[in-house]
């Protein structure tokens, strides 16, 4: 049977999302938790994958297993054996066709900038910081050129290993709540360091080094040497991820912002 | 010539505010900072020490330096020398009579909870988890008796070393915002583990172990054994400190909120 999960992380201590040489990323850890609770070996598969530093508010991850627990003992279970830097929100069951990253109709990212003069010492590696003051007004101006569907070839790293680069950009914002400016954004997918590559490109437009039109040049130009340069992970935070209403997943956030 | 400072701090990597024979303190790391910028030894006095695990937002320090710098050069040659859990707001000279503890009107923490039946990950040292669903409104209620003058015995560490117990609580809320619960009291000073005994003491009331009125009954047996456990010291942080106007210290504080 196919087991999803909801899961929050603190990016902090880990080397990314997906298994890798070096220890620990969130994918090892959560394969030895539920290994212990299903006690059997289990691949874990996430909504989409993220970096080293990035944590996630409202992940989604599955896997298989003939290992009957409820819900509940499923979650106290892993829990209890997982990293202090993950949390296993809920766990449900799910029909055989639900797969976490490719039956994912959209997913929502929030990148969080500290716009002041002094750098923070709170909170330090979940944010980016910028001296420079940032006119967030411009920025969120910029950002609704991205908006709809569109060849984001600019925006993605050179790495990236995507055979498409078209997506589609269901929402995007940038607020600012006194020097705390965040930008928001909602996709059926993201390219890879497509956040960090829109935020590197919004960050001289806030500076007012370059207009506010400059973001749909850099988007014609399908060209990655035109945008700005890659924004540090710190800032990022993977938000929620949404599935077709008949798998009944669940969507409400904790309130736990870091 | 005296100096203010502004200083925010994250508590987790830090034994407390004050000196002790276990390193770093904020102390210790500040006197060490400020003494490389003024070519001297500085003492630090604060407007109010944090425990183990407690940050602050916006706490209030001073020196003595004979050291002619500005306000700038201060800031940033501190911020560049200290430790990054650590970050100077601001710096302003102030008159001779005027000091960090002595002068302070009123201080103001904050402790947040979150109430959820998993672990959080994501600020998982700046929280006390409570998975016990608790009763908000009745945790406010209860702290409303707090309110005004009282002698504040019953709610101090066994280990206080105040000659006086009476405080006065200008202001007390307990406010939820989905499942994290937070608790402010602004006060004219608080004794030793005067917040954490407080919350000891909110939450057999937000369980309903306990009702409404026991908050009244312990304040007024003067007795510690009557009050609650102290609570942990992850959820706390010492938000701000208000002098007389004559001073005009900086109040507004930063949105980074962790």
């Amino acid at each position: 049977m196919r087991i999803a999960c909801g899961v929050e992380y603190d990016g902090e201590p880990f080397f990314g999302f997906q298994i890798q040489a070096q220890e620990p990323t969130v994918q090892s850890c959560l394969q030895k938790a539920i290994a212990v609770v299903a006690n059997h070996d289990v691949i874990v598969h996430c909504s989409g994958r993220t970096d080293t530093g990035v944590s996630a508010r409202h992940q989604v991850i599955h896997f298989e297993t003939d290992s009957h627990r409820t819900d509940w003992q499923w979650t106290m279970g892993i829990n209890k054996n997982l990293h202090k830097g993950i949390s296993i929100l809920w766990v449900k069951e799910v029909p055989d066709d639900f797969h976490a990253r490719f039956s994912a109709i959209s997913r929502s990212y929030e990148y969080r900038i500290l716009n002041r003069s002094v750098r923070p010492a709170i909170n330090r590696h979940h944010l980016t910081w910028i001296a420079h003051p940032l006119n967030h007004n411009d920025m969120h101006q910029a950002v609704q050129t991205l908006i709809g569907t569109h060849d984001f070839n600019a925006l993605r790293s050179s790495q990236c290993q995507s055979h498409v680069s078209v997506k589609t950009i269901h929402h995007a914002a940038v607020i600012r709540s006194g020097d705390l400016i965040s930008l928001r954004v909602t996709a059926n997918g993201f390219l890879h360091h497509m956040i960090r590559n829109i935020v590197g490109t919004l960050l001289p437009i806030g500076k007012g080094h370059k207009p506010v039109s400059w973001m749909a040049e850099v988007l014609a130009s399908l060209d990655r040497r035109q945008a700005g340069m890659t924004a540090p992970p710190n800032g990022l935070a993977f938000e929620q991820v949404i599935y077709p209403e008949k798998y009944d997943i669940p969507t409400i956030k904790s309130s736990n912002q870091d």
